[in-house]
């Protein structure tokens, strides 16, 4: 087994090496190639997709999760649509990012290049994986998939659909390859030397897991520990919008909020108002002793609660007596990934997303923003905590790291999913690369 | 000791988080300060110096190692332009590096912040020092030092000087801050949660034993194994030039040259003139067999010549049969630091360049050039081998990292150095942050 690792690495590796200069025609032309055969194969995808259920059901698995397994006509359909699209999207290799001549006929170029083989370790929905092999392949790395072993059967069929429409089409043998068990994942995670990154997506003990046995970068963040401040001068209806959004809409996942911050000038009006809307929602209530001063019948709100990721219906409050305790709250007991204000006051805002050290920080807006999708960016691969700087000469450039500050006037999410959903923009204003 | 280096580490994290805002005019204010301070406090350093070395000679330290430890009043005015002149670079915090509109009233701002904390740990040179706390100052990052025991009076009575200027000039208190011991660094590396990133500088071994010892994010490479490769298509002069250069201009260091690779079909005019060259500098040539049939009574060199940093004037010479071949050597046994080609034929170069997965690559050029000064940064912190992505929501962009591609005409480092050093023009043709 170990051996056979070796080998998939290997091969990789060699096929990193290659698609590195592959023209974006050729990668484009063989992204089109894979959403075709995918569209062709959809039967045999079905079938085996369908192994997977049955297994599925005799082993119990819960509805949530068989949901998120089973295949059908219109997943397919979206599953080439998306391909299609990831094939539209700008070249990211060969940008050049700097251009600086040193002397005379002495140039310097900074262009941007492949990171080289991903590693990438998803749980059970088989999409992913035409979703990773087409983000990757654009982007010019070669990568070794492994996806969740209820999806066994269906992964298969993917990869050897992508696989074979894209060696057809000029991308180099070993470009998508899938490992299959665990076992493997551990011999994967010793491979420093072939792997240049990977990205898990999953649970928080998945990541956790990825990120202490291995050398090798990974793209991810454990946990998602959110937060949104209501400040002193925060429009009360927006505040409510903002929290409620940042809770119930989606409360299962890393950018939903766990924790309100409330200054206590503004508590005694915004909790009661606040609670009702989040009763009636089901959402458990726990607050701090001044927070069950204003509500009665709550929860207390202990130091665990501060740092923990309910990933569900629950709730923590703390009152807060200036920005500053808020700021210093978060940046002790947040995970560094997605943090709001709501206010109407520009300084304490800008204070607030300057102060906060967390890669998105938004001011008017909810937490849920914090997404590759909603950002603009086509496509996901994986939110990132960390804050990790340059390739070759570094100076003070390379000192430094950046952060998303997104500005909104009381925006959710709720607006932007379902049957009516508004439409994003995504206008770029200015981009540097 | 433990509990030490974590009040260490904590009044650094909390300086940091203030360092994030302050404005570039405090930092330049605070910067020219601790200009001033170095040098009305000169003789107080130059006394504290004399200490070390004194120690120093008493315990015979080699030669090289006073010089690099001593200070004198010329070194001291050098320290103090340099710490000047990094008030004088733009500030790297707070530039926007893209600006996207989500939705009407929704604004997603990218922008640049400091990393945090910054432990950066180098060898005897004491004005290392200055310049690392400039940096890291002027990017708004706090800096734990840690530099060689030789110079711990040095170390000492410069740190103290920065931190009391910087200080009275609304610099937070623990923005720089001194570590003596090795167990204090062995503490350090284990501060994952208070240090965001650290730079080794020194000897290969120190770098590992950091990269072995730590869950934190390291800035720098461990070998420089770089190569040169000489072309069918060459240009004999320029050929012969830029070896030299890159072998014998600076032989104890990283973007030095280790091995030569020469096209077959060029080898038996090219490897006799070089040799001539080479052997004047009394450098110890080692060639394959190929090489040894040209150039009689050298020594055989073996495959671990291949990936040996000799950091001296050694050099290993091997003949390909084709640009691929110089391609898949380089990138089997290279360092992914630095490498160049030396041909007159665009193709083949653009391949080189494309292909070989080194941070910088070179067409015509010494591999010396590979710096931060030359680069135009100003300084340098450290050279890096990482190909690490971003922060944040990560799309396409997040799966490309850069390399740098510099293109000459046969430049070579020697013309830049020493008493008619030629100026670098550093004209920024386009420069994206």
């Amino acid at each position: 087994m170990k051996n056979n690792i070796l080998k998939i690495a290997e091969s990789a590796k060699q096929a990193a090496l290659k698609l590195t200069s592959i023209p974006t025609n050729t990668k484009n032309k063989a992204l089109l190639a894979i959403a075709s055969a995918i569209k062709k194969n959809s039967k045999h995808i079905l079938n085996e997709n369908k192994k997977d259920l049955d297994a599925a059901r005799k082993s119990n698995l819960n509805e949530v999760l068989i949901k998120r397994l089973m295949l059908d006509e219109y997943k397919i359909n979206e599953i080439v649509e998306e391909v299609k699209s990831v094939a539209k999207l700008e070249d990211p290799v060969g940008k050049v990012l700097s251009q600086v001549e040193l002397d005379k006929g002495l140039m310097l170029y900074q262009i941007t290049c492949p990171i080289g083989v991903i590693g990438a370790i998803f749980e059970s929905r088989p999409d992913a994986v035409p979703q990773i092999s087409s983000l990757c392949l654009k982007s010019g790395n070669a990568v070794i998939l492994k996806g969740g072993s209820e999806a066994k059967n269906s992964n298969k069929i993917l990869v050897d659909t992508i696989s074979k429409a894209a060696e057809s089409n000029e991308i180099p043998k070993g470009a998508v390859q899938l490992i299959e068990t665990r076992e493997e994942v551990a011999e994967m995670l010793k491979l420093d030397s072939y792997i240049n990154l990977v990205i898990p997506r999953g649970s928080n003990s998945l990541v956790r897991y990825v990120q202490e046995h291995t050398k090798i970068p990974v793209l991810g963040h454990s946990e998602g520990i959110c937060h949104v401040y209501v400040d002193k001068n925060a429009n009360l209806k927006k505040a409510i919008d903002i929290c409620f959004d940042a809770k119930c809409q989606y409360p299962a996942v890393c950018n939903a909020m766990e924790t309100i911050l409330v200054h206590k000038d503004i508590a005694e009006k915004f909790l009661p108002l606040m609670i009702e809307k989040f009763k009636k929602a089901k959402v458990e209530i726990r607050g701090d002793e001044k927070t069950r001063k204003i509500i009665q019948g709550i929860k207390k709100a202990t130091e665990k609660d501060w740092d923990t990721e309910y990933n569900d219906l629950i709730l923590s409050i703390k009152i807060v007596s200036d920005l500053n305790e808020a700021i210093e709250h978060i940046n002790k007991y947040g995970s560094k990934h997605t943090d709001a204000i709501v206010t109407e006051n520009k300084k304490n805002a800008e204070a607030f997303m300057d102060l906060v050290d967390s890669a998105s920080v938004m001011w008017n807006a909810s937490t849920r923003f914090a997404d590759g999708f909603r950002y603009g960016k086509g496509a996901e691969v994986g939110i990132s905590t960390a804050k990790i700087p340059s390739r070759g000469p570094v100076g003070l450039e390379g000192l430094v790291i950046y952060k998303y500050k997104l500005v909104g006037k009381g925006h959710v999410v709720r607006d932007y999913v379902g049957k009516n959903a508004k439409k994003f923009k995504h206008k770029v204003i200015k981009k540097l690369f």
